[in-house]
């Protein structure tokens, strides 16, 4: 990794982040305090200061006043409420409940492959799960990850922590979801998502293409959403 | 405005900000140097630092290496990049060209006035105006704006600025988008919207309705937006 060319300050950011990612600092850890990270790295306390402000507006650090500076946790609600877009009508966000359609672990598709960095035919876990919004069947999920990096990954524990699988995968199998990248359209239900999501064939439906990257950024879970937009909708700020 | 529970930062980036909103410091303007700000308004240096970074975050101002703080214009750049999420299906930004299909002004309807919270009748401008992506019609959009706030909006204004609207609200109207909220749907396409974008009725579209507020946080444009999404996606951003 080169990086020569960056500020001292995000140099350090890095090799924080680093740390995190790697499971150096484990979540909910207490971070060493300021002079003594910038004793260790040879930069000065600003410097160092400067890094910390930048990885608590990333949320993956926590100030707690008078106590000092922790590594976060994937909280339910940063997964839930940071991930989760999708509003009714009054803008307001409800619990979704889930269930599992399907549940099976097998190479990997050259597209699939392409998505999450693999090679062809790696294994992967495939989910695809009913999300209902206040009991009414709204979303369509596929889920799909790399089976190297969720090898205990399996349906009782999905089904335990169904709503809640970011969480699971830090708690479980150590990945970290740092960010994701959306793209969105509108597509034609074919019969079976129709049937699956109780619309009629040729319904118009909200698709989202999710890739999720680690801390280290790299791509770990590949997610294609279908959403009856009737009553709700996906809601972006742009600030 | 009762800033009075706030922190100190808070409350200074918020006398700042309302003085960008207000004009008092244009779009352009060198702000003072830190001590003149933090004697002015009686904090600490350290203080209006903290307010200063959060409007550069913002991107309300920046900063210039050795030459000092500015507000930021709005540049085409910031309104077309920022503000504008259609990507070709690699990922690609195709800069839009647009052709106004109809502008008129009139008494807003009761849906219209809530968007833009105005009372029911209050003038409003309407433009409708397919864009072009690559030379293809991909987006029809409807936009509403106060006329109280748009005295001078007019169409010849509109088509040399035909894609940067933005640009021209801050440089004729003194209007400074800040922000946007967009809430997204897929919708069939009725006759009407199908002919306008060469599609069939009936054909699924991805519906984004936009509201985008100035500085002092209030709605000053309604936008819906219907688009073609079979060779494009709205991509977002999950930090």
């Amino acid at each position: 990794m080169n990086l020569a060319r960056r500020p001292l300050y995000a140099q350090t950011e890095e090799i924080l982040t680093q740390r995190i990612a790697e499971g150096v600092w484990a979540p909910g850890a207490l971070i060493p305090p300021e002079p003594e990270l910038a004793a260790e790295l040879g930069v000065s306390p600003g410097t160092v200061r400067k890094a910390l402000t930048a990885l608590e507006r990333r949320r993956l650090i926590e100030r707690r006043q008078g106590r000092g500076t922790y590594v976060a946790a994937q909280t339910s609600e940063r997964a839930l409420f940071h991930f989760f877009r999708i509003h009714d009508l009054a803008d307001r966000k409800h619990e979704p409940t889930s269930l599992v359609l399907d549940f099976r672990t097998g190479p990997a598709t050259a597209e699939q492959a392409a998505a999450l960095d693999l090679a062809e035919g790696a294994p992967v876990h495939r989910v695809e799960r009913i999300r209902a919004l206040a009991a009414q069947p709204v979303i369509l999920e596929r889920i799909l990850l790399p089976a190297e990096r969720f090898p205990r990954f399996a349906l009782p524990l999905l089904q335990e922590m169904e709503d809640e699988l970011y969480v699971l995968y830090q708690r479980d199998h150590g990945v970290t979801i740092g960010r994701a990248e959306e793209r969105l359209g509108a597509v034609a239900a074919d019969e079976a998502q129709a049937a699956k999501m109780r619309l009629w064939p040729g319904a118009p439906v909200l698709e989202i293409q999710r890739i999720a990257f680690d801390l280290a950024d790299r791509p770990v879970e590949r997610r294609v959403t279908w959403v009856d937009t009737r009553m709700h909708r996906y809601l972006a700020r742009l600030d």
